[in-house]
């Protein structure tokens, strides 16, 4: 794929999102149906489902070739990375857009034979659309971002996951201290950002392919790594234990979960 | 003090927390000057001390019989809270500030012979302003809001300070597994207004009087709990582990600590 064609399937994205972001907006002003997927903090209201219903059409008539792929399981079963496949988080962070109606986004990637093309994270609350690829860099807005300054662990704001923090797996209190300390957004999109800016130094999470599909284009593209904890690449089709940051903190980070494996 | 009185000083320190705003702002083009207090996450700027500077000024002209008991140091020994006290947290959250250019908060707090009267807490980022008393409520900018919902603590998202997490004081572990999940904003005056606003459903921290004077206020006048973490009245003469909440979580919460002390 040329950039003038990556270029061309951005302005049309874009609109997309801009469209599924007023859809969001009108939703949320009748009352949520909530309900829960695989436990009580695994959430899906009708707003997830549409905006992924939404994307999904969008998607269909755009590239009808390609496989989708969507949190909410309206698109295909995926099999493999070969050819053109889309991956959608319709609402991420659906327990903050629950109980706060703030701190959540929308994300959006495209992929060519497994290679990331486009990844989108969309703020809905702040109405920021963090935008790009290694063809064309990462916007936020209309603005070019710059790759985060490379610095350590122990410079910067650490991304934790709850969970991971509580059961203390992999070294991640180790991590922790190692850092200027601990955030928690609880929202992969808005974590991935924080890492986008530079205002946090990384994040860990166990991820589902739509958590880090955008997060891992945008993020590389700034220089950013995006792997599993082990560093080795991620695997799209199924979850990983992801860590996004700079270089040098991943090398900070590696060598603690080396020693706590 | 009467109503009118309290509307002419609210009147008047919102003015000084526009300029303050701005000189804050003015100050974040030029490069910051660092330097670390009791450690090296306990952090000071510049502009920690200038905006502490700027609020005492104002003060002393305005109300020069007060004492005032600021983070930074410039402000007076306070032994009593008799008569009328200023209470100023100058830049909260000043690692976010510095890591971040972001989730920071500038708190003042007026008392008067220990009573709560105004309490103020500026979302600086946001350029929201979350001000009030007992006797005028709370605003966000010019909104009045209403008092959040009085949920459980299974309903509502959690924040927690990231080091009683890690040491498992006080059920800590407990708490969030006993909610709908744990944020850590990294600022108290950040954690207040998420409160305040239902976004979480309560917040625990060690704080410092100044820490905890303006959301004390706040959080009172809309029917939250503002306590001790045993439920006693809060010191502004020390620190304390702080536990501000709804009534209905703050009883599973002393229930959990109960447990666990």
């Amino acid at each position: 794929m040329d950039k003038i064609e990556i270029g061309r399937i951005n302005q049309t994205v874009k609109k997309w999102l801009q469209a599924d972001y007023d859809l969001i907006n009108k939703m949320m002003q009748s009352k949520l149906d909530i309900s829960t997927k695989t436990g009580p903090r695994d959430l899906v209201t009708n707003v997830d489902k549409a905006s992924e219903r939404f994307l999904i059409d969008k998607i269909r008539t755009f590239d009808p070739d390609s496989k989708i792929l969507g949190e909410e399981g309206q698109g295909d079963r995926l099999t493999s990375m070969k050819g053109s496949v889309w991956i959608i988080d319709p609402l991420d962070g659906t327990m903050n857009f629950v109980k706060q109606r703030d701190h959540y986004a929308i994300m959006l990637a495209l992929y060519q034979d497994g290679q990331g093309i486009l990844g989108y994270i969309y703020d809905v609350p702040k109405n920021v659309l963090y935008s790009g690829g290694p063809a064309i860099g990462v916007f936020a807005n209309e603005q070019k971002l710059q790759n985060p300054e490379n610095v350590n662990l122990r410079s910067g704001l650490f991304g934790a996951s709850g969970p991971l923090v509580i059961e203390n797996k992999f070294g991640m209190q180790s991590i922790i201290r190692n850092s200027a300390g601990m955030r928690i957004y609880g929202s992969a999109g808005i974590e991935f950002i924080h890492v986008l800016l530079g205002k946090t130094v990384g994040y860990i999470s166990y991820l589902k392919p739509w958590d880090v599909a955008a997060g891992n284009i945008l993020a590389s593209t700034l220089g950013l790594v995006c792997t599993k904890v082990d560093g080795t690449p991620l695997d799209m089709l199924s979850s990983n234990l992801v860590l996004v940051t700079t270089e040098k903190a991943q090398q900070d980070i590696r060598k603690i979960v080396k020693e706590n494996v």
